[in-house]
């Protein structure tokens, strides 16, 4: 927006393929979200050069901003790293009850779209790169002792929040998914005695 | 088969919808599907009535041959129901090194097909209570304080081992929800006093 209208075709086709392609899935047709943004199709190849570049750019914004809640959420829960850890999934049920919810956004366009070189899990990777390096930085902080381990255990549990908030809400796969990463994190030493104090 | 030549025009439907829907996703067109089974549109109405009821029976047959495949590593896995639960984890290692894997049948249908409405996810529904069904007997057997709880967790374990099996192959996700799922069992009394012998 600039203050005096409806925001440009870049922002609008932004805005409706990060609903659509949600609401609806990543194989949402073109037409579809065309008629949403309200853009003549040349302003689709105009400013992303097709679906597949949008679909990506979209994924990316997301990333962008699920990875700065997750870091507020983190920076909200203290400075202790464990709970900063736990904390996520905190952040995750709410994610969960959130309205229109329904399931991991990059997971779901990894699954829908089986050609491997779509531009779109590029986008995915990076995400979950993401979030693995803002886990392991903590994990390190935290002394554990086998850092990289614990992150990929604690992305893998995400994955399955996700999925179960999909398929068993009623499970609250958040809650059962926080006591589980109790479990990953008490193999780091006491609080206190962090790799750096006892190096 | 009938022994005499290929299989009918169900059997070939059957066949195409579920091997198409898992490499190509639920969102696999009418006219593919058709082409590979090389059957006439009226087959799959007269047969099936559409293509969301195919899709649908495709999850369901499925699902009873993947509950027979668990079922199948659970038994081969000894009597004990800790043993049996974590032989599933080593099962699901070798789904993850299977070709073609990519990722939960199951979920991608439900994540694909954006209708609550859509029978696709009756059967997945049903897939879902099956496993947990098979859990909570092995729980319920090992006298775990809270079946119901553990088996959700151990079914959110499988969801974040199949999600990462797709996006993170190299973390080697079923032996971290492996060790995951030893926290779950370690909370059942141990070995040999079991919720019927102490009864």
């Amino acid at each position: 927006m600039d203050g005096r209208g409806r925001d440009g075709p870049r922002e609008r086709l932004l805005r409706a393929a990060q609903r659509l392609s949600y609401a609806e899935g990543a194989t949402v047709g073109v037409q579809t979200l065309l008629r949403e943004a309200d853009v003549a199709r040349r302003s689709l190849y105009e400013h992303f050069g097709g679906k597949d570049a949008l679909l990506a750019e979209v994924l990316r914004l997301s990333a962008a901003q699920d990875l700065a809640a997750i870091t507020s959420a983190m920076t909200a829960a203290g400075d202790e790293p464990s709970d900063r850890l736990l904390g996520l999934f905190d952040h995750l049920a709410e994610v969960l009850d959130g309205p229109g919810f329904r399931g991991c956004r990059y997971l779901a366009a990894d699954l829908a779209l089986a050609e491997s070189t779509h531009p779109a899990h590029d986008a995915t990777r990076d995400y979950r790169d993401g979030l693995h390096a803002l886990l392991l930085a903590e994990l390190a902080r935290a002394g554990h002792p086998e850092p990289e381990r614990a992150a990929e255990q604690l992305l893998l549990l995400v994955e399955g929040v996700l999925a179960t908030g999909t398929t068993r809400p009623h499970a609250q796969p958040a809650r059962l998914a926080r006591s589980l990463a109790e479990h990953v994190l008490a193999e780091a030493p006491p609080r206190g005695r962090t790799a750096s104090s006892t190096a």
